[in-house]
């Protein structure tokens, strides 16, 4: 079991079928020192890529894309979900539909802040069907950049996403994969 | 000169009369490198106080206040702004009115995360009329712990925030005060 699976078990909570609770040292409080951990392991997984940049999407993900960005010494660049009256006018957008939510909002990063060429890391705390990552791919794609590789911290294995991922080609880490979480009960797929 | 101020007027871009857009480095792009200066001037400042967790509101504070914890090795919060499902039913909360949008909003912190006596420093990225800060005030107050200063990056220092902290006591230090923006010109109070 490795350090990230063995969190989960101790410090997350499953609510119903699906809803894997892991707030208290991942997207609600933030255990620093765990996710210094977990840059250093992105930075072995991705270790043969050239990376000039970190994308992520606000909020969740703001946390760990900047302390993984410490390990590549590069800049993080978070796609915005908020209506930002101090956004650039000029983004890239891209349409993304929740399934948490059951509502789609769009993604947005500044013309700025990516451009033709850059090799891009897409790290997020959760993958489930994936949409998030397709609308950072889509504006990826928009922009003429390259998407070396996406790192997830914690994967729904009993979701799409990584099936959609993988028809893309896209080079995917997750440090956990969770196979089915029942009656309260997380086990996980081995890596 | 100090390096934030350095950094604001060389890479800061005026709009208006009183926006000041930062996202190359700040709340958009995120110079990792420049937040680390951030967290270390941070530590200096609050080094005679006992801060046991760093609060901020998500989304532009979060990168900051997780670069500042390393420095003073403890978890972050992050206060949520958006509708969240997955939040806990138990929250603080505070009604918080922002200029920028001219709307009100909510900002929530699961009770679980914030306990009696804990002493808490508030770190963020702006400044202006202190609504944020005065709703962060409001939420340790209702969980009995104590706000030991607050900690900001930029300043609008010709718009009330300061005087209202200072009214209530409050131990805030400013990384750059903004005396006033003309014609996309920046000056700064000295600190």
């Amino acid at each position: 079991m490795n350090f990230v699976e063995k969190k989960i078990l101790e410090e997350g909570r499953v609510e119903g079928e699906d809803i894997l609770k892991v707030d208290s040292f991942l997207n609600h409080q933030i255990d620093v020192e765990f996710l210094n951990e977990i840059g250093k392991r992105f930075k072995e997984l991705f270790k043969d890529q050239k990376v000039d940049k970190i994308l992520t999407v606000e909020a969740s993900g703001i946390a760990i894309a900047c302390i993984c960005a410490q390990y590549f010494n590069v800049p993080v660049v978070f796609a915005k979900k908020m209506d930002s009256k101090n956004l650039d006018k000029e983004t890239y957008e891209s349409e993304v539909y929740s399934f948490t939510k059951a509502k789609h909002y769009t993604i947005k990063i500044s013309k700025r802040y990516l451009g033709r060429g850059e090799n891009v890391l897409f790290i997020d705390d959760f993958l489930a069907n994936g949409r998030a990552a397709l609308g950072i791919k889509n504006i990826v794609d928009q922009a003429g950049a390259n998407l070396v590789g996406i790192g997830i911290v914690i994967e729904k294995g009993f979701q799409e996403g990584r099936a959609i991922l993988d028809d893309l080609g896209i080079n995917l880490h997750s440090l956990a994969i969770i196979e089915k979480m029942e009656k309260g009960k997380i086990s996980f797929k081995s890596l």
